[in-house]
């Protein structure tokens, strides 16, 4: 099947106890979009700037990440600077400047608008709203969203959330979504909203599942070294909607499974900066990961 | 087999965001004992004074617990009082008063000199030591310490540590022995002292068990009201040695079915101040528990 995405592409500047990067790549739909191209097609809509480096580029295609929907815009690309102390689980942003992201209207190509598998990465929800009236009977929409859009534009975000099958939210924002301090309560108010699951991220404890008709709790993978949480939770998605893609299924055994690849992906995309460690890696490091997790949690 | 326990029988007051106990049933020995206790025979070494109630002895009588070792010594039971906020991640001592278990020195009588399963729960880590003298031949050693031995009575613990098959720390006593902040960093530090295996409790967030040759991630089963997270750790250690010691078995296959067990048992104590919830159960919701436990986790 195809996917698509609708983000951001950015330059990143990070700062973890274990080093600094400027402007590297970065972007939810650049995570995304390298972590689902292990498994299947995947195209992104996103702007960038005029500065937006020709090497970065040419990662995509050496993916072939279809990048048709790209805008390369006047002015500069989307720069997010942040930091994250010892114990990396937060990340203090320095400065966010939107640049070119500041007016992005996706428009959804027309060779795309039958894309079956719709990854709505973290924007406005009514922008990603705009996105799903531009897609033609998607079959698998997932939707990421924040802490500012629950606060911002809490009315756009729970009209949309009638009309997808998983919202991604991380601990914090589901406790904020919610009002409930229990995660298992968090995921079952965010139910009656509509989506058809709920996946709450914990970082480096894992997932949980809920859908009404069941959970599942999904450890993360065990890393004795982590540079960079940047991108994990995008890089997650993308290995669970590439991993459904590829496998024409949405049924929740595949489901469960596409969210052991999701951590898989973000476990190894935490041992670099930016995307480089998603880019040194086949699919069979995947796969040997996969085998391995199965041995970790089996009982 | 047989198992014995040697740690704490106290008078516990509590508060919580949902109530409020006052000398209520408490300590490690009597959560390990009666988790234990749906699964083997097990026998406690401990010491109260003479204000502890009748009506918790018969508690163990009836959960026939071998109450041979317990001492009734001259002055009062020992109190701990604590507090926990809202997330209830953490207990916040308000007083800890020893009384009678200030001189608690274990005397392990004679007809338990032969107990194969054994937990050592948190007391110092010189006593601990003593016991180990006293009993011949144990088949399973676990021991469980604190954040307060770590600093006092680290070389009585590093000692302890070369004879024992399981160490059992938090995540913050693990960080705090290790000087590690990843665990699993931490519980590979924590090895090399000794023990055959490491177990660090996360609560809500689950277990990580490693040994020399492998890693076992379990998560916390889900729950959507915690009441009182008191005893959880000493419940798990219960729930885990009750099960392998049933079983006549300290093969890795069986140590992670413990695991299960342990967790399972835990999440019910957390149900209910004190050990009430344990009480109410029966060895068929637990393995009602287990079962569910397998689907929340299988992929």
């Amino acid at each position: 099947m195809s996917i698509l995405v609708v983000g951001s592409v950015a330059l990143d500047s990070v700062q973890t106890p274990f080093g600094k990067k400027e402007e590297v790549l970065g972007g939810s739909a650049t995570y995304f979009s390298i972590a689902a191209s292990f498994f299947d097609k995947v195209n992104m809509v996103a702007a960038v700037g005029k500065d937006f480096p020709k090497k970065y580029i040419n990662i995509f295609k050496n993916k072939e990440i279809g990048i048709d929907g790209l805008s390369v815009l006047k002015g500069e690309t989307f720069r997010w600077k942040g930091r994250y102390e010892y114990d990396l689980s937060h990340a203090h942003t320095i400065y966010t400047r939107l640049n070119v992201f500041r007016d992005f209207h996706p428009q959804i190509p027309h060779s795309l608008r039958g894309s079956k598998f719709i990854f709505l990465a973290n924007i406005n929800p009514e922008l990603q709203y705009s996105v799903l009236k531009q897609v033609h009977k998607p079959k698998f929409v997932v939707l990421d969203s924040m802490n500012y859009w629950i606060e911002h534009k809490r009315q756009a975000l729970e009209k949309i959330l009638e009309r997808i099958d998983i919202l991604l939210l991380n601990d914090a924002e589901a406790r904020e979504f919610s009002g409930e301090s229990n995660l298992l309560k968090a995921a079952l108010v965010a139910l009656t909203f509509g989506p058809k699951a709920v996946i709450i991220k914990k970082g480096e404890h894992g997932v949980i599942y809920a859908s009404k008709k069941s959970h599942f709790l999904c450890p993360a993978y065990l890393l004795e070294s982590i540079y960079d949480p940047t991108g994990a939770g995008d890089t997650f998605a993308g290995g669970l909607i590439g991993y459904l893609s590829k496998a024409c299924a949405i049924d929740e055994p595949s489901i469960r499974k596409g969210i052991i690849y999701g951590s898989i992906l973000a476990s190894f995309a935490v041992e670099d900066f930016s995307v480089n460690r998603l880019l040194e890696i086949s699919i069979g490091d995947i796969r040997s990961r996969y085998k391995h997790f199965k041995k970790l949690t089996k009982f």
